[in-house]
């Protein structure tokens, strides 16, 4: 089976167009600066500061503007803060702890919405026909390096119409892979 | 077969006699405050900082003092301190990058010794022939997990009579497939 791109998401945030203009002032829309691999979604200029009662780290927000506050951090990095995160999909964010955002303009704190991403690949439908796997399907995936080959389980299968195909880890799953910017995964039975 | 024990290593730091006098002062001994799962090995009193160009970490010191300096991160860590840090097996630092070390009396730069540790299973003899593998094997190993089970491959066996059954795995690792304290591992074939 072909395989497929697998990416690294960095630490980062996903606001609605409310916290935006809380934390950059009224009517600020946010500057893109790089197209990300799923359409229609790009990196932003705008960065924060996530608070946590054991340290802070700058994260950058990613756009366009959603209807959730959510962020985004490997496990490594919530110890860091201080903070909890639960390993959730990406808009599941009830019953998960919040944060405290820091911005230019002002500042909130999150009752809900930091997660760590559950790892999954975003495909198309005719993608998911290929590979024999439907959305919400859970999946292995093998992926190879010089040093740590593994096989990631509990990867899930995303399928939509907007979707380029590419798995997504966090930068706790990169560093356990062993991959520097990118890698190649396949779907494999266990 | 019979699953066994995997712990977290978190980054420490391994010393010379030399260089521990050289960090904590003339006739300095490491001071033992807990007993790690190798038989003889100790998580000691003692933290030093290890200095990078981008920041610093506070890291501790296992003893017993050993014939070569060693500082194993994560590579998170390594990224935080702006460091290079090679996946290697503990004592296979030649041509490894080094870092600064900081301690209360002293400070040294090492030329080498900063790895990423390479992902282990210790066993003795017997363990080794209970589970049909033989030292320096790469086998992998399935950890399980509420949300994040995966399989480590490139996993050494090492064997020797002076070991205790247990996976070692770093916490970016640990991170990746989710466990917190430790968890349990069973070598699969893929």
């Amino acid at each position: 089976m072909e395989k497929f791109l697998v990416e690294i998401s960095a630490r980062h945030i996903h606001l609605t167009q409310e916290t935006v203009e809380l934390l950059f002032g009224a009517g600020h829309q946010l500057t893109p600066i790089k197209d990300l691999s799923q359409p229609g979604q790009f990196a932003c200029e705008e960065k924060l500061t996530i608070v946590g009662p054991k340290g802070e780290l700058t994260a950058r927000i990613l756009g366009p503007a959603r209807g959730y506050n959510q962020v985004e951090v490997s496990l490594t990095e919530a110890r860091q803060l201080g903070l909890e995160a639960l390993i959730r999909e990406s808009s599941d964010i009830e019953g998960t702890k919040g944060c405290k955002l820091v911005g230019p303009k002002g500042e909130i704190e999150l009752e809900k919405g930091l997660i760590a991403a559950k790892r999954h690949v975003h495909m198309t439908p005719a993608d998911a026909a290929n590979y024999g796997v439907t959305n919400g399907e859970i999946v292995n995936v093998k992926v190879e390096s010089e040093d740590r080959t593994l096989v990631f389980g509990d990867t899930v299968i995303r399928v939509s119409d907007k979707s380029a195909l590419a798995m997504h880890i966090d930068t706790d799953e990169a560093n356990a892979v062993g991959i520097k910017g990118s890698g190649l995964g396949e779907i494999i039975k266990l």
